[in-house]
């Protein structure tokens, strides 16, 4: 699995979304037809998608939905809990800190930090936030995974080669700028822009005034 | 273009951004293949997307860039500005109305509203806060056409209810609970998780005690 396209991870986590809806439903069983109709592929991407991992289900048989669901979990890695930190504690932090999901799906905020001494020693959410002289030392100690980046965009790069530097190895990158890391580091850019745009072309196809492109 | 694929219109929105970054580097002419390997699909799944629309460049020649991407910005009701309006204007949505990119897009925030009466007359980004018994006549007013929800969880169904009767047509969800609207109402969910399972998946996969599937 050395080489697996980043639009086949993408995908691997809707299957595990879609399959965990399947699960709560007290669904069985399921099959790369059914998958890639709720995921918007074809049944083809599914099956390929899945043999970068190795054998899954039997041709014509289908999957267990509860087989499936454990691979998929091992697979991207949630079997495990993943320490989190917030690195700035700013409106956007402290809003991700309270944020309920993250905890039940494995990632627990352990730190934050802040280069502004007045949101030194204040919580976000259960975790405290430390200066920027402490962050080396608090990502070993806490044995932080990941960082969430929520500072201004013109203080994203150095942010980013401070916490590359103390071994943080992933980065949910909020600052809508592009940042630099070497290639042992990961970054998830969220992008809020995606979902708004597919708002528009929604709101636009059902709009009696609807041109035509 | 009546019965175009979720994911299709998800699709339209990554072709979208590639598009963008080759006009930005200057490249003219692209093809399915090239978009393809960048959107981690097939090239067939990109004609078939862009198929649903019309037809676009013509077979062998590939697809010149600003002439698709003009088109691609039509489709998608980017041609136009948006009126937004953000509901719950707690840290989330004061966050997200300081985010410069939605401007540069087109989104256009237009007013915040808030049940606590001590934000009503604060100003979120440029816009000023309303309280819930001013939503109705200042949507109309302001011509709003999409909201961003930020409240409490269980605050949720009720201020989409509210927005819904108000005339609002598209909800950006940052809620991390499903809502119900009415068939002419899109909701798209805007879901943190998934950039941090991605992440898990990388960390995981690189690690010196990698467990197999």
């Amino acid at each position: 699995m050395s080489r697996v396209p980043a639009a086949t991870v993408s995908r691997l986590v809707t299957y595990f979304r879609i399959l965990s809806d399947l699960e709560a439903q007290g669904v069985e069983k399921t099959s790369s037809d059914d998958l890639a109709v709720v995921a918007g592929v074809s049944a083809f991407q599914v099956r390929k998608d899945l043999a970068y991992f190795g054998r899954f289900g039997t041709r014509g048989t289908g999957y267990k939905v509860p087989t499936l669901l454990r691979r998929i979990r091992g697979i991207l890695g949630l079997t495990r809990t993943w320490n989190v930190a917030i690195m700035g504690a700013g409106r956007l932090g402290q809003a991700l800190a309270d944020f309920p999901k993250f905890g039940e799906h494995g990632f627990v905020l352990k730190a934050g930090f802040d280069a502004d001494p007045a949101k030194v020693g204040m919580r976000i959410g259960a975790a405290e936030v430390y200066g920027l002289d402490a962050l080396a030392q608090k990502i070993q100690e806490l044995e932080i995974d990941m960082a969430f980046l929520t500072v201004p965009t013109a203080a994203a790069q150095p942010a980013v080669d401070l916490l590359v530097e103390a071994g943080i190895r992933g980065i949910l990158n909020f600052v809508p700028s592009v940042i630099t890391v070497p290639a042992h580091v990961f970054v998830e850019p969220v992008d809020f822009l995606a979902g708004v745009k597919r708002l528009a072309f929604y709101i636009q196809k059902m709009s009696p005034e609807e041109g035509t492109p």
